[in-house]
């Protein structure tokens, strides 16, 4: 049925299909019932009833299991060396800890070598992948140097598309007593240095790390630098994140934990997304961000993993589509959708999120009749099989 | 080192070994740095430091990770057939649903053939062994006839050797007009057919379900057929289960989510394990059990995941450990002895849970270095490798 050499191959009898799209089946999710999806290439060729498939070069028979686009992790910070499991381990357990925080991995970060990063990174984009996520974001922050933060940016550049300058994580300590000088030296020199490895700028707005002035001030000299930005809002108090992340056109305001109903109706009258982050509140024992409240307002909603170190050391978004119906108030459909479609909304992208006719063939197989069982089953490893740019993984 | 024939297999550099034999290493775990493991056909031979591991047939390189004993489920429900995924779906959904619960999966599975029901119960036990869980309870409880019952305790003793009789999982609805004449029943003729294929006998004490009077009758009945008494106390509200439990002699009284202080107290002074269930209250969005209050007051606590499809279908030991840690006031360290040494407790076994010379070689390799990133990394499948019974899963 193709012309070009590249082997097609059919996934059929898909118990239940998530292609994303309205517009090829039921509801939000455009569900279809004993689907059949091909892959032409790294592409999505054909979507459709299984009796209705044309023929292919292999078939993958997916009788009684479900389908759904690989997720799309917009939010992660995997280049990071050093370890933190005792300072976790204190904090779960009540014991007293001198706890560095974010500046334990950025002193391992900078003392380690480049293979160091780029094997931990690797590391997790293959754990991430297994669990089916196939577009992953990652950002910079644990160098806060000019030298340590290109490097970071470069490593990551060199295994994912979608990179995040996030020099503007913390004032770092050897900036302790001159947060301006930092500020300078993160919209100047540093930017330089790292705007050519990157896609997005986000800054760390938040009591204790930048106001609202200086995200300001570094969200605007990225975007000069061709960077679009994203923000960490909103995480752990109010704050001005979400409304400058709305008023800069960001793509994505970040946690959004504390918001006021101004900070809703803004996100809501935006193409701002809201992304979740349940593993950052299920790991420091915070509380859930409602995303019951944006969803009703009309607010676009996606879900991430976090990973890090320190607050949320998991890649798997499985488990945060279960949270995220637990304790956010999200249906399993609802969840499902912004694991995918609104991770892919919140880096922009329309390749990927869908299982649509050209769409990149990023497509997770599940050891369950239905998308619904990524919360009905929460914990277990459902994700069977992944394809990664028509690649069976 | 050995004079049979079986071949010996070490693993050696073990970055950390979870004994749960405080006489071989550090604390209630036992813990040990840099450790091997010799396993001898289907049993541990040899436990120490690596350096002085002795000469075996075959070694495998746990490098960098830890190993801890093969999780030990000691409640769950897997002799089942029928989808409740919709009824799941709008409890999460806050969508109306007439739900018929345990009495739907009655239904289905009194409907099913055997080999549909032994097919679901091979299913989820190798679901949870590559989770690493290599000693399951399960229990019948959807059959309630004769006939149906024994059938579950037949089919779930081809495959495990934990097997309760849970006769008295509710009143059906054949004989909702006369409780009395079902637990008349339960105590005779289904008793007399079920207790050649059980080790326990198990009531539901639960507003609804059965009354203290009605359990210990039945519990009692079971006792003098040889099946040792375990309990679903205390799920829904305080109740008489609890104090039922302890007075009876039972192994576990499980889950324990309502208790007074005198149900501590009782837990605390008795052999009764307080096993806790906490995917139950996940996915029906409860009030988590005190595990804190128990272990303050020096009651044994297990934790196992209840597998069902009503009220908790996970089969996840890991996932419940994080749950117990991040919800239930937990210790990483203590969730992962319940987890193993806890279970076998609660199963009245010494043969599991335990990674000590004679114990059966039941054993987790993780792709972390301690077993702390259980609760650590959450929702990340994190079992690498499982033995069971001295064979590589």
């Amino acid at each position: 049925m193709t012309t070009n050499s590249a082997p097609t191959t059919a996934l059929t009898h898909i118990a239940q299909l998530v292609t994303n799209d309205p517009s090829l089946g039921e509801g939000p999710l455009g569900l279809i019932q004993d689907a059949a999806v091909v892959i032409d290439g790294d592409r999505i060729a054909w979507v459709g009833p299984s009796g209705k498939a044309p023929a292919t070069d292999n078939a993958v028979d997916a009788g009684g299991r479900a389908v759904i686009p690989g997720f799309v992790d917009s939010h992660s910070h995997l280049v990071f060396a050093g370890d933190r499991t005792e300072e976790f381990n204190a904090r779960m357990s009540g014991r007293p800890y001198s706890a560095g925080g974010i500046r334990t991995t950025v002193a391992a970060t900078r003392a380690a070598g480049d293979d160091v990063l780029r094997a931990n990174v690797a590391r997790y984009l293959a754990e991430g992948l297994r669990q089916g996520t196939t577009t992953q974001e990652t950002k910079s922050g644990y160098g806060l140097t000019v030298e340590d933060e290109a490097r970071a940016l470069r490593i990551a550049a060199e295994q994912t598309d979608e990179v995040t300058f996030l020099g503007a994580h913390i004032v770092p300590p050897d900036h302790a007593d001159d947060p301006a000088g930092y500020v300078d030296l993160v919209t100047g020199p540093m930017l330089d240095a790292c705007a050519p490895h990157a896609r997005w700028v986000d800054v760390f707005c938040e009591k204790g790390a930048f106001d609202g002035d200086q995200a300001r001030a570094i969200l605007t000299a990225g975007a000069a630098k061709g960077l679009v930005p994203r923000v960490h809002a909103n995480q752990l108090g109010h704050g001005p994140g979400v409304q400058l992340a709305v008023e800069l056109g960001a793509a994505s305001a970040d946690h959004c934990t504390h918001l006021t109903d101004a900070d809703v109706d803004a996100l809501a009258g935006s193409e701002t997304v809201a992304t979740l982050l349940p593993g950052a509140e299920f790991s420091t024992r915070a509380t859930w961000p409602d995303a019951r409240r944006l969803l009703d307002a009309g607010a676009t909603v996606a879900l991430s993993t976090d990973c890090n170190p320190g607050s949320s050391f998991t890649s798997s978004m499985p488990f945060c589509i279960a949270l995220a119906v637990r304790d956010m108030g999200m249906t399993p459909d609802e969840a499902v959708w912004s694991a995918t479609a609104g991770g892919a909304r919140a880096l922009r992208r329309t390749d990927v999120g869908r299982i649509t006719p050209g769409a990149r063939a990023d497509l997770a197989l599940l050891d369950a009749p239905s998308h619904v069982h990524l919360a009905y089953r929460p914990g277990v490893p459902l994700v069977s099989a992944v394809w990664h740019k028509g690649v069976l993984v």
